[in-house]
């Protein structure tokens, strides 16, 4: 892998909201010298609990069996735990970003849907997902040539690269580029039509991610594509945010004029607040998938399948996507398929 | 609808576990005198909290307005709830069975998954579901002529129809006959070859009901079914207890000579214990499909569509299920079918 300082734009800090408002912050609270155990078993109350013998399979679900490191970035607060029964967790600003149990899920997915959805990608870019666990997916496909990578947060890199080696394998990959910067600076510097496919790893819309959801941005990645180039981005649950998923879909019909598509699937742990005993995403995540205009992309039916057990480049099988699942993912319950297709065309 | 005592064998009371080991118990703490308001926010610390502005959707989620019913049966404690953004919701022994908001997408799939995969059934039986609601689904059905309900638990049944009027609704149908009693000891006492589908709307296969996942009870299932009828039943995540699955489904293949098929949706808060922080079920649950020895049933493929308007029996449009979601309920994820395949045949 190389590796470069972005020295395009500055790279902009965006403050998390929570270190604006005053709320209880994780590693802050750690920082200002409370006893880790504690801290942990007083914010998170219940989760260590043996109170319900009905589900003996839970009760230690994400029980913190040891603080592993603790650090506060430019950006961000970062924790790693080991649990006990998810394995390792990474942890930004209170908000779980993956457990080494269930990374599979979304990682593969974020992925392969747009990756396997066109012929010979060659150019990939990643925007966010400095963990790595991208990249190690993108790099099973043999027609890649390319791979960048732009994450704002270095801190993130090193702590996945320590703690998450079968996440951060993905850096290992020699076609992989890291550019250290922001990631909306970095595509407005890109040269016009140079990616075949642009995969945005980021948080939720809602907070300080929320520029990445917007309009000009979509511009930027569209400017990035190829003619008939593909993006995948996170897009939230049907669940809990149909209406800023409507907004999400608007705007992608408006900038990519090629398809424009939603796909889910489960991911039981991605991403959710720690701090919170209600999961963000209500075990499920979304994913916004377009083309430009140009060659037409069908992504509900797969024209590059994956060799699904990773000989082909000495990877591990695939232990979630496949290409059922594929095209399953783009079949919608009736009221979510409602307010998707009637958002304007 | 008609109703009668089941007088066959005598029911048997199952009782919860947590009664037995002295597990904490929300409507005894009631009962013994704490405040109600006090209760709730100390046994569910954090539900309430404004903790994460990140998350300003969920704050609220399931904030509960105002206790509405709490009272203890035969078989376990009866809760409803007034929660601020999912309406009211209704809890057993601690656990959530449905809330107004998402009770579509699990009443809807495990009743139209198995009656859309066959043509014309007639004379359905509903072990469990007390609430109502996989009544009202089937009732959607205009080929039906009987529907039959044995519910243990006549407090379920009086609580929905007091509290869960558009759950409850299913009672209306005067197709239906509610038999209160045993499920159990009812199969047994069901001539041979009687139904077309059974539809087993039970808790989980980890405690009381425990026994409505082994094969004597799927034996008096397929006894009780013609030959090629259909049987769905709560088969749980394949995040969490995919051993357990693995030996269902080997009980499955063992007695359903037709056909054995895993298929899986999303629920975000069905079943859930409130007494913990963490879904139990991650946001998915599974369901078995089988058939008997007969007629082939190809389960992924429906074969009697639904009138998804709901305009033929002047019921409501269906909010969840489609003939699209049907098939892709039936995909599974690698790890899943994996495992799933591999049990004998």
């Amino acid at each position: 892998m190389a590796e470069e300082s972005f020295v395009g734009d500055l790279p902009v800090k965006r403050p998390r909201e929570d270190e604006e408002n005053g709320a209880f912050n994780a590693t802050e609270a750690m920082e200002t010298g409370t006893n880790s155990s504690e801290y942990i078993s007083s914010v998170i109350p219940g989760w260590f609990s043996e109170i319900s013998p009905m589900w003996p399979g839970e009760a230690h679900s994400l029980k913190v069996e040891k603080i592993l490191f603790q650090g506060k970035s430019d950006y961000q607060n970062v924790m790693v735990f080991q649990s006990s029964t998810y394995g390792k967790v990474l942890v930004l600003d209170g908000v779980i970003q993956l457990t080494e149990r269930d990374e599979c899920a979304y990682q593969e997915m974020i992925t392969h849907l747009p990756l396997c959805s066109i012929v010979n990608p060659k150019k990939v870019l990643v925007i966010g997902g400095g963990d790595g666990g991208v990249l190690r997916e993108v790099a099973r496909h043999s027609s890649v040539e390319q791979i960048d990578i732009c994450e704002i947060d270095k801190m993130v890199v090193d702590v996945s690269k320590e703690f998450f080696p079968e996440v951060a394998v993905g850096y290992e990959d020699p076609r992989v580029t890291l550019h250290v910067g922001d990631g909306v600076a970095f595509l407005k510097a890109v040269t016009e039509g140079t990616y075949d496919a642009i995969i945005v790893d980021s948080s939720d819309p809602i907070g300080p991610a929320q520029e990445l959801f917007e309009k000009p941005f979509f511009e930027s990645v569209a400017k990035a594509l190829r003619p008939g180039g593909v993006v995948s981005t996170q897009a939230e649950s049907i669940w809990l945010h149909m209406n800023i998923i409507e907004d999400i879909v608007a705007n992608c019909r408006q900038i990519f004029k090629g398809s424009v598509n939603y796909a889910w699937t489960t991911v039981p742990t991605y991403p959710r607040p720690v701090t919170y005993p209600l999961p963000s995403h209500f075990g499920m995540i979304g994913f916004m998938l377009c083309s430009t205009e140009g060659p037409p992309v069908d992504f509900k039916h797969p024209v590059n399948p994956i060799d699904v057990d990773g000989s082909q480049r000495n990877s591990k099988p695939l232990k979630f996507y496949n290409s059922e699942l594929h095209t399953a993912a783009f079949c919608l319950p009736s009221f979510a398929k409602k307010v998707i297709d009637s958002v304007a065309k």
